[in-house]
């Protein structure tokens, strides 16, 4: 895990805020380069799937040619949904890193923890909290201002 | 539930199987008609994410216009998985009929009941089993004749 990737995850959350949109961001890295970037555009395409990791995922498997991505971590801001976590199941992601903790639809720990059940076919490594502060600080802001 | 539309969520899975993918179809009905179709193209796309649901909940998004599907059905012929599940419960799906059990990676009921958990913020009605034979038998031909 290195921090200066959840950085750059931060960077693509602050894209969908200056987006008005839910501030989540996501890179996804192989071999120490980040091969994949996608923030959160709900609103702005009207679908339900275009969370962040879900827009990396795919740029990563284009990038890589396969369905695979065995060699991958995803960084991402928020801990991931059901469909994200289950996602990077699919996708077979080795491992994820995500900052703010989610108790309303946190799957990767907080009310599941899909990605460590032995009975999938494929369980990626899941380490939660990096950066955690400022990953929750984003999106209360984002809140906050939604309120006014 | 009309059978007739897992019929046609049928159809859409015996695409696949021509195609030499797994043979899971699902179909998308709106008032009566139906309004978006999909089946596995996870090997021809090399994309981890291109479920046959996925594929259908993002051409509904485009063809009601908007990220919430609260009046939609979603027929498809194997349970859904984490993925997929959330993926209808992030789309405000109001029914999802399902025709085979997935002992392996269903979350509709057999490994987890992710639709009907109270603590995400929308929760689709699920039945399962519906014309349950005729979807297994597509997917137990194409993993024998695999095997061969």
């Amino acid at each position: 895990m290195e921090k200066k990737f959840m950085k750059l995850a931060m960077k693509e959350a602050q894209k969908a805020f200056d987006k008005d949109e839910v501030p989540v961001g996501c890179v996804i890295v192989k071999e120490g380069k980040v091969i994949a970037r996608g923030h959160n555009v709900r609103q702005k395409t009207q679908n339900a799937l275009k969370h962040a990791e879900m827009i990396a995922i795919e740029k990563a498997c284009k990038k890589v040619g396969s369905w695979r991505l065995e060699e991958c971590d995803l960084y991402v801001t928020l801990e991931p949904c059901p469909m994200c976590a289950g996602a990077c199941i699919n996708a077979r992601i080795k491992n994820i890193f995500f900052g703010a903790y989610d108790p309303k639809a946190g799957c990767c720990g907080t009310l599941y923890d899909l990605p460590s059940d032995k009975r999938f076919n494929h369980r990626p490594n899941v380490e939660g909290g990096i950066l955690k502060e400022e990953c929750a600080q984003m999106l209360s802001s984002f809140f906050k201002n939604k309120r006014k």
